[in-house]
């Protein structure tokens, strides 16, 4: 997939993606410090004036860097929808935490080519933290390179944290039973839900992240950003009957063997 | 029960407290950045270097500022035995995810007389938060005042977030039925383990917290700092047959309505 793009594109691509959400933090920093309005959308989440601003501000600056590049993003609808290339955005990922000032939340872009992530950036602003990967140039945290190491093996599956999202995700996507599972099956699983539960796995703080029911702009970033530290990211359901907007994803994600294990307990078997 | 410490004592005893842990974190810090060795204790948890070296620092600190005072810790025993006032130090909470690198662990530092915590302290290094309080001088984060408002009423608790600890814990106090009924019975509960979800019970972030199967160095901060922003703390089990380190506590704390809410949902009738 890289080949299809020089090594100068993908820097240059990454390096204003990093540069238009660094500069969307500072709507999110004073927003923290303010009552912000919100209201409930149609499908029973919340958005504020910080998400819309946000994008708002990261959309603006795309489309002067780069015209011919399709855009969606959570509270917007997709542009034109003829380019090869679509920047992704989910403005704050995790409103729900945000709104309850909960520092677990964070700002998603990233640029798919066809189908697949070619840039990746979660930055959580609560947390001073900004990953950042493109194919084949690496994953970084502030600058530091990231890696993840697989474990030795399967047995050592018990001494990891496991992230999940809410268990509603999964009342949602039908599968309660697997998050049940999941949850009886080890010491240590956690609803780090969105972006936070992302970024450990990608450190590998934890060993894999179980998200189910989640869109495109949930998706993107991580899934380079997984590849990029070497590891695995597997699509378990693409719901993608209707719209790319209404598309809606299964995905594990971490350390090889954990995610291995992880797919083992969940009974899944598609790999998409 | 502040009758029987005058305000200039209760202040001078949360100002020591907080001075000491300050100086404690630096060691963590410094821990972050570094391998740090860790063996497996005999309850299945984990000790680090860190731990060890941080409730070494501030029993020391203790002795020299307080000599009539007892020191009890999650790393070592109760000194002497028969003072009234007990310094109840845990070092790392959280070690397992300090272990992983997962930034939500912290300092505990409180100051029980008898039976009840009059100075509490909870910090968190890698989010840079210090929460205080003592009995009647109010609860601050980085010397801002925190104040809990209760919801107007129940109905309202769907809108919140519901804090507990990790399956296990439940598993332990032979309370996993009640585990599964609580993550059932509402749509955002999340497993923000240890000080990080006690911080975010006293802020107001998350509704309430459910904490089962946990130390005295895990509820003694808490107690005080959550009556000072005018939650409800609620020991709904104590199970005390052996020695003041041995004991277990369920609880639960947050905001009064929430609180009340999700007594009823686990079932717990005894209020201790």
């Amino acid at each position: 997939m890289t080949n299809e793009h020089s090594m100068d594109e993908l820097q240059e691509f990454k390096a204003k993606a990093e540069e238009i959400v660094r500069e969307a933090r500072s709507i999110i920093i004073s927003g923290l410090s303010r009552e912000v309005s919100y209201k409930l959308k149609a499908d029973g989440s919340f958005v504020t004036d910080v998400d819309l601003a946000v994008e708002d501000l990261i959309r603006t600056r795309l489309q002067v860097a780069f015209p011919d590049h399709d855009v969606l993003g959570e509270e917007g609808p997709r542009t034109s929808g003829t380019s090869d290339y679509l920047w992704v955005i989910d403005p704050v990922d995790g409103t729900y935490s945000f709104r309850h000032r909960i520092p677990l939340f964070g700002t998603l872009l990233a640029l798919n080519y066809r189908d697949r992530s070619i840039v990746g950036v979660i930055d959580l602003p609560a947390l001073d933290r900004t990953y950042v990967a493109a194919s084949g140039l690496g994953s970084r945290c502030n600058g530091r390179d990231l890696r993840l190491k697989d474990l030795s093996s399967e047995k050592a599956v018990r001494h990891e944290v496991i992230a999940t999202g809410e268990r509603k995700q999964f009342v949602k996507a039908e599968k309660s039973t697997e998050f049940d599972n999941l949850m009886r099956s080890h010491g240590s699983v956690r609803t780090y839900c969105d972006c936070f539960g992302h970024a450990m796995a990608i450190e590998g703080c934890v060993g894999a992240m179980v998200d189910y029911n989640i869109h495109i702009w949930d998706v993107a970033a991580t899934e380079v950003l997984i590849q990029e530290v070497g590891g695995k990211f597997v699509r378990v359901r693409v719901d993608a009957t209707g719209s790319v907007a209404d598309a809606r994803y299964d995905v594990v994600f971490g350390k090889p063997k954990v995610v291995d294990w992880a797919l083992r307990v969940l009974g899944a078997e598609t790999n998409i």
